[in-house]
């Protein structure tokens, strides 16, 4: 499982969250203490939001706690939204192209997750994406194609909505091709504006999200895993949710694939 | 444009052809004197042939000269039977999976050249392979793609004709697409046991191929450039040509792709 | 020999000079066209000032024109005050820690040029340095050397005296050790507030230096060789000067290594 | 805390130690069940000797479990004598040239220990190397200096007293420069005939060393920790140890730090 943190508020220098603390994410992804896996070794990301629509972005492949660039750049960038993501490989060999976020135009993405069966699913979720947006496709995993299926459904009107039908589509695409579908999902993703998380899961165990007033009450962090020791000031979001950070503050609503909307088009097609 | 060296003989060290004459394929890659691209040190990558039916591979992405692994390698490693390439990036960009020579099962491959309009045509290119041979495409380059079409057109069985096929196909879906064809095209290939080389372009450019007997008699040597500066010694194989090395000698005849298959072929599906 | 690019003036994307231009930094790094050496492709790094006293730095061993995360940050960042490099190995592998801008503390220095006979100079001049300054000796470069025995000499209180100091110490130091003395040396430095450069060489070859007005006027550019075709803008600086960059704008003072200053105190101690 | 693998007998894949089992160096790498520090992610390295007196290598800075040239090289390089080494970094940041095993001609060392208070110590050790030597110390580990220092001493000549020398000095050193030493030390050397280990510590808490035959008997194995779940075949070489495996099959004798010499040599100098 992966690993990551989002942040969304006053500007603050991203190693506040990402390599300062005892329990930052960095500091995570060397020892963990909550998760499965024991460490997050296969790259990591950061995306953050500047002076432009588009997020700059800086990954890598080596382990996050090897890596000295990472260290300075977050200890000079200064960003009200960012995302950041260290990586255990599932799908996709490490490599630069296959660490989160990812970016298409002003839109970055991350994940914690899996799809059951992707091996089979790969070329008929690739097949739904338009010339344009497969040209974005340089990796091999399943969360850079989640994240390009969200785009191709409509994630720039209608953010929710086509998150909804991309995991949708998935499950029909599952329990078409393979007879069952599995899929967990927690993710983050961002216009630059608003700050958007899922947390879902066909079965009982979708990956685990947190949620915290951080900075002072200036911003809200949303992590796969709480940060620190003070345990009680992470509230955990449960299964079933879509976490929506803008600048009225922090909301909390229902996520429910599309399922439906993914078969009547199939049937449509 | 890359450049490239293919080795098939008595075994010898790797480096004696890659990284230790004054003229070498890495001394090339450094400083060169008669490509248009003047450097190529976007990776590089050897395969060879030793105990296994399958080749060993190693590649990287740093320039050849920098890497001290592949001096050592070279140095350390003999085999009768190599594949060696150096690389100036023009589609997909810098990363492992996009270094030459690719390699599936006991086959191996590598190449000069370039495929106008591609971004236009990957997606066709890439619908051809079946499910088992899209699992081998891990990176995003047309030569890994010319390689994965050769091999769904029966490289194994009869591998002129389907590298013929796979050239054909090629120009028949440009033509088909984007009302012209632009294929340029020097590559080599094995399957460990003879060594390939195809020397091909639409127009009248394509990239050269030179071909020598090389140590001392006991191996020849096919090139994108010539190696050292006896440049009387190596022979420069024909635009249209075919090269066959195998345990009775270097045997050269017409390369013609297989534009007919193709046209036929579609019609026919 | 290496290529570099220093900026002072108001805060611009670093992209302006590194890598936006078609005769950017980075563009140069790949085709040159007045240098002696083809390619800068051993690594590259910037160092910039931004709302810290210390810079941020970001150096990798990749060539700079295959690295996207360059072209993230530098599209990215603004600063009033950088420092980039793209280097061609002289002495040192291949490795993050040999790339410039090296940086210590609130200091940044980068490099082009040479001294003679370094590998029988090193351990000398690594002994000048205290227990303090040799703790950030991780490379094994001349030129990383030079900047610690500046900070060595003084480099906090008076900059050019020191830097003037380091040049005249490896100046004896050769003629002493080896019978003669031959140094280039281009470098640019800075503190965080004012941009130092200096050009200087022992015979009449050192590396060129070019200043000129950017950005509309509202900063200055200090280069190895000049970034774009308007070759009238870029005043070259003569052998033997070192230029001022600070709020009162640009200075040009005489720059001589304090060579009596060294035989005085080697023969003192 | 480091692991590491080295073999000594009829050729074999080296794969069959290092990445094949269940339980091979690389598994170990990456879900450690029997040491303290829970991964070794700070890179890797193999050393083998072949068809040359000087052995090959291959290093990099990915976790091994990561690097798919690693798993080619093992499965095609058969060697009779190899050290294979996975790394979690103490002293030195991550980077090839920090990378075990470390080689100087003919031999070959890796290590897995530690010196407390090295950074006070380092350049005192430096200083009794050699400028032949020195020229070797390109990375920044205790490790790498410590093999130096075993060159100085006459590795070439004796081997075993040399290493004795070279943790008697330290242990002086130490005692000299700090008032109490701490060096705990389990190291594997050859020249590319024998095949050494030892296992010393200043405490009772010198990392553990195991033997067994393996391979059919046909070879023996050194290993930091058992590679599989046959624990019974191992043999824990207890502390204080020198192994000793050459075409006589394996021999233990004690190890005991050259102190004495150590002392008398600087009161001589």
């Amino acid at each position: 499982m992966c690993r990551w943190a989002a942040y969304r508020g006053a500007p603050v220098f991203i190693e506040e969250l990402v390599s300062s603390p005892a329990h930052s994410l960095v500091a995570q992804s060397h020892c963990a203490t909550m998760a499965r896996t024991t460490t997050n070794a296969d790259g990591f990301g950061i995306a953050w939001y500047g002076d432009r629509p588009d997020p700059g972005r800086y990954r890598d492949i080596l382990p996050a706690w090897a890596d000295c660039n990472l260290m300075s750049l977050a200890r000079q960038i200064r960003s009200g939204l960012f995302l950041a993501h260290v990586r255990a490989a599932t799908h996709g060999s490490t490599r630069r192209d296959n660490c989160h976020p990812f970016v298409v135009g002003n839109w970055s993405f991350m994940h914690n997750g899996q799809i059951d069966g992707f091996e089979h699913l790969r070329r008929r979720m690739e097949s739904e994406l338009s010339d344009d947006l497969f040209r974005y496709r340089t990796g091999t995993t399943d969360s850079e194609l989640l994240f390009l299926l969200a785009l191709q459904f409509g994630l720039n009107d209608k953010p929710l909505e086509a998150m909804a039908k991309a995991a949708g589509f998935v499950e029909d695409l599952s329990n078409d091709m393979l007879g069952y579908a599995l899929l967990r999902f927690t993710a983050a993703f961002s216009d630059g504006k608003t700050l958007f998380a899922v947390r879902y899961a066909t079965d009982a165990k979708a990956p685990t999200l947190y949620a915290a007033p951080v900075c002072g009450g200036n911003g809200h962090c949303l992590v796969s895993e709480p940060l620190n020791d003070e345990a009680d000031t992470w509230v955990e979001i449960p299964d079933g949710s879509t976490v929506i950070l803008n600048e009225r503050g922090m909301d909390v609503a229902l996520f429910e694939p599309a399922v439906n909307w993914a078969a009547r088009m199939r049937k449509a097609g």
